[in-house]
């Protein structure tokens, strides 16, 4: 099946809107309760008397739903072959219930693997702003792609 | 209320064993299905077609799971303040269904802030493994801490 980008497709400098999100309440809690209860992630009070300020989302919860973006709005109609890592994750803002979260891409660096020339690296940059314009998160993404000669 | 681990205790070189937690074929999907819904973390054929080998956890869910073993070992008892973000994240190899992962802790160095002299910043390396005792998933994660002798 053919897929919409390939490596060759991924040019350092492109830019991708991947669309929004807001984050409820309700997300917010459950998603720490699971994953990272630390009190200003679960209780108003408790975020309130923290740096944060608020009730605040986890920071995974946060890239998590940035990779959402990120496999609705390019990954799923490529060749995408999963990622080795993150190279620098920083959480900028926090990001507090109603926030309306919007991501985009771009494409910093390419190379094709010598080990295995069938695939491609390429390291993309996410930024996560929230619906004031703030960056809230940036990371830095290398991940496989394979190449659109040696597709099928 | 008095913590256990306020910026004082956590010297560079201590280690923390934070217990573990099996993965359900589930709780990949589930995981998946909300923030990483590509083919190889939801689908057993799909993962076995790709570089992964099988039906693997998404990246994110690997984190998340280690976030709240350490959420549960070390920071609900101590003066954690949050996290300015990830320095280097690295998944080494895919976690299956039904792996068992454990996680540790160690304090890597800590410092405390100037423009805040209540608080310290604290690098913590996580290593998660399997149950055959393979690292899959490694990060530096700098955290603030208060600091005792500053605290209530």
């Amino acid at each position: 099946m053919t897929k919409r980008f390939y490596y060759e497709d991924l040019v350092p400098g492109l830019t991708f809107d991947l669309g929004n999100h807001t984050v409820s309440r309700e997300e917010i809690i459950e998603f720490a309760s699971e994953f990272d209860p630390q009190p200003f992630h679960l209780d108003d009070e408790a975020g309130k008397a923290s740096i944060l300020g608020g009730l605040a989302c986890s920071g995974w919860h946060t890239a998590s739903i940035t990779m959402r973006l990120l496999a609705l709005g390019v990954l799923n109609d490529s060749s995408c072959q999963g990622s080795p890592g993150i190279e620098v994750l920083k959480w900028r803002k926090p990001v507090f219930a109603g926030d309306t979260l919007s991501a985009q891409m771009e494409v910093i660096s390419a190379r094709v693997l010598r080990s295995r020339p069938h695939l491609g690296m390429v390291t993309m940059r996410l930024e996560t702003r929230n619906q004031n314009g703030t960056l809230v998160m940036t990371y830095d993404n290398p991940t496989l792609f394979a190449r659109r000669e040696h597709a099928a």
